[in-house]
């Protein structure tokens, strides 16, 4: 074994409120399809009709609870319009280890992209290795963005990687397009600006503190717009402000290239710009996936680095408006 | 009995609030006038100073515990305005089986506008026939707006038409003129668009969830002045979304007029128009009352409709800035 | 002894407040540099590195618990930026018993800042004669603005003002050029406003309650700077409304001069004021220390009144945008 474990602390904190939530299913409008299922399978979206609360609840699990999540009165340009909040002082557990949605899940006609603290027991992908971090659970927590529920062969596929029994994972399910689905892509904003300095090569443990809003996308006909509409919401409409240690050069560096503006794609709605690309999400720039306005504050030097700006327009076309 | 009466959810939970607000009484500057009443009878602003805090638990009694209520920073045109926001996954339950103010009390020299979950027992209006809605309540509590205190010939009213004891009865009393009182008509702006689609021949239950916004007006000078100010902030300054199931040729239809703006009476400071109409409430479009911006976010088709703008300058016109 | 003394209300709910942000140490990124020193003294961000969580229960404790402190979105012009938004109703309680900075700790090669309840103990200060109110205390807390630990012969002339045991103190310490430092100035809108009433002999018994939001200013590279960020963001970018009894003419009367641009200082960076003074604080005209927009809504008489505007442009200056 190349690196030693963890303590589960992000899959512990996570279980914990999945038990909150399923204790507060029916305020949420959440349903447990089956409870003597091989996992526990949660239905945030797919057939369930989801909430605000489910949304928050959702975001936060996600975040394995090291970030706080909240709706906000906001506006895109003349138009009142609500937006969700994230603040942690934890970015990388937070955003890198659990939130980002790294593990894409196949199975006998599925197909889901998995966040959430789970990933940290598999520790099967590149970032870590890179941030040396993996956990040594008996319990996982996993979100996924689907419009079905993960089959039993997905399940075993989760339980081999992460080593645990298939009874003790938690699977929260909500599609792109349903409410609690909705609020959870759109909560990602600090996460995008996280991910993109770590693409960036920036020594992502050099951030302190992260706070992020951006607009509720509306809930979209189908899972493909509301990848458009999710996707704009932080491309176009997110800002976020990262609290950072060490030097202004390797930030000045790179600067230009970490909000959305900074990949030659950016500019039209992301719809747009996947036609463009054929419909196949690899011949889209990597680059364009951070949000709008990225600032990063240097509490060494004191240096304030602005990048980006918000394009409400794009936003309210996207939105339908 | 024509209608099955549904467990007493709505005033189980504002009880269980207002045992809250009676031990936080002296943080919130309410009174209890006299404790061995034939009810129990809070006073939220007739005598009492009152408080932000105690605004935000009138507000949150008034909708049933069923939304949640904040008050955020914001701004009217140039100058900087705390606003008070709403949120709720229940907006049938909340705002019009509970918040609206559809019970007119009358009695020996009082006159008081009735509303929160005691509604829901007497269940005398026609929208809980509409709504099939009616609570087999032990213990009610209801919010008043008035300067005095309802008489025993009200509370005996109040006990009648809700078949219970009198000492089972919490009443919450502000004027429209106090802190409190403010605070908690400014909270309607999500209710204001409910009840207006409800006028509209809309199927409210097709509404999941709303969010909504508006400037706290500040304490009048008298009742008057305040029905001016606190009518003028939802009109002028209310912004409301609302995510709803369904078709989108119902919501187009009756879309423009949705919105305050939807009246021709609309557009002046409401007392203007109060006055025009010879200080006759029911000489008023009943139109008039509802949010500057309503949006609604069609969770089945994806579209979204937006009515109506704000009208920041009739605002700070009617706050006397 | 000439007046009669307080129950210590304030003192008992900061140190109730300090016994959270201990268990909440490691989360806070907090630290005790010597659990068996003569005093408590918690580290804030002089070695210790703080967080936003760190900033929030500084902040709170600041205000010995009588008033809320959140982070919230917001701007400065087209630059998207977190605020920090307080709310009270014990304006006087909050602010000035306790928030305020009037205590100048000086000792061995020590300088620093008090604020915090244990000033209420002390009751030196003439505000404390003013206001009436001074506490018998048996434990005191205090919060200092420093980038040094304070000296024993420090907490000794505390312990011996506030008539404590060495043991019995808490001190918080966090330099201006920290993250939670930075934090809980940037929290003085309202107090800055109720001080600067008190300067000018305005009854500040008749405030009643306290909303107020100032841009978070990003953490300096040196103390100096974080002065300068840290009253630019209340002097430029301090919103603070306040609700207030009695009559209009003794507001109008010295209206123009409650907010900064009330003195002829105002109008440049902080530090560019500093340096043209001399680098002497006692040449600046005391009256600039207050927020840029002060509305104060007279409850009495339904008159609001709206003094100062923000000026954004001077507060990005100050923090480097």
């Amino acid at each position: 074994m190349e690196d030693e474990l963890n303590e589960p602390m992000l899959n512990d904190m996570a279980w914990d409120l999945v038990q909150q939530a399923v204790f507060a299913a029916d305020e949420f409008r959440i349903e447990i399809p089956d409870p003597n299922s091989y996992a526990t399978i949660l239905d945030f979206g797919v057939e369930a009709e989801g909430s605000l609360g489910a949304g928050i609840a959702l975001a936060e699990i996600t975040l394995a609870g090291q970030a706080e999540v909240s709706l906000t009165p906001g506006s895109l340009g003349e138009v009142g319009w609500p937006h969700v909040f994230v603040t942690t002082d934890s970015p990388v557990e937070a955003c890198l280890l659990s939130q980002y949605a790294g593990w894409q899940l196949t199975g006998d006609d599925f197909f889901g992209m998995g966040s959430g603290p789970m990933r940290a027991a598999a520790g099967a992908e590149d970032l870590f290795k890179a941030l040396e971090y993996r956990e040594d659970a008996t319990h996982v927590v996993g979100v996924i963005e689907s419009g079905d529920f993960p089959t039993e062969d997905v399940v075993e596929t989760i339980a081999g990687k992460c080593g645990v029994e298939p009874g003790n994972i938690a699977l929260l399910v909500a599609p792109t397009a349903s409410l609690a689905g909705s609020f959870q892509v759109v909560s990602r904003s600090v996460e995008t600006a996280m991910h993109k300095l770590l693409e960036l090569g920036f020594d992502v443990t050099r951030v302190e503190s992260g706070m992020g809003w951006a607009p509720l996308a509306p809930v979209a006909a189908d899972d493909l717009q509301g990848i458009g509409r999710t996707n704009d919401a932080i491309l176009y409409g997110g800002r976020v402000t990262l609290v950072v240690s060490g030097d202004d050069e390797s930030i000045e560096e790179i600067g230009p290239r970490i909000p959305s503006s900074g990949s030659p794609a950016s500019g039209e709605p992301f719809l747009k710009i996947f036609e463009a690309a054929g419909r196949d999400f690899y011949k889209i720039d990597p680059m364009l996936f951070s949000p709008a306005e990225v600032i990063l504050q240097n509490v060494e030097t004191g240096q304030v680095h602005r990048f980006g700006r918000i394009e409400p327009d794009v936003v309210l076309t996207s939105f339908g408006l």
